[in-house]
């Protein structure tokens, strides 16, 4: 793949998660989310931080300690340190992430 | 800045950087760029890799060792590994860069 939003699969039940580069510490994602959700109840807890970009569709993303889920839209970002917990509330159809993990 | 298509500058005579984060050996950044290019005979040789993408516009990127610059539109990324000599051609006005520069 070298485009983005190439290969984009038809609505699905699982997510869509393409390596686009993988180094030592760094690990850069696309993401195709199709109306999923985290489980009820499931919070993210991850050892590497992880910056996000939508760039297609939107989302609510829930951070530990705000009072409310963030609406993300194309072209919002947010860095979500390690260990921050976090989960997703909803995804549009598609939802396009690009997700920078790094230690 | 949380969204990465606000505050674009209206056309300039100089790219626009844009720090989005930082962290040891890690940066990720916004180039808005607005029909610049390298100088005539000017090749970029950096110490880090670089994984670009393009969210707006377009871009001729010569990689040293290519027969032909790559034409890079929307969603396309390129990988420009550590010391690989590359310039850009031109650009479109304007066009938006995301780069994660790595160790």
């Amino acid at each position: 793949m070298s485009n983005l939003f190439a290969d984009l699969s038809p609505a699905s039940d699982v997510e869509q998660f393409d390596e686009l580069l993988s180094r030592p510490g760094l690990r850069i994602e696309r993401i195709v989310s199709a109306g999923q959700a985290s489980p009820p109840g499931y919070w993210y807890d991850q050892p590497q931080g992880e910056w996000v970009l939508v760039l297609e569709g939107e989302a609510k993303l829930a951070l530990d300690n705000e009072p409310a889920p963030r609406l993300l839209k194309k072209g919002d970002f947010v860095d979500i340190a390690p260990h921050r917990r976090h989960r997703v509330e909803s995804t549009a159809t598609p939802t396009v992430w690009l997700a920078v993990h790094y230690d």
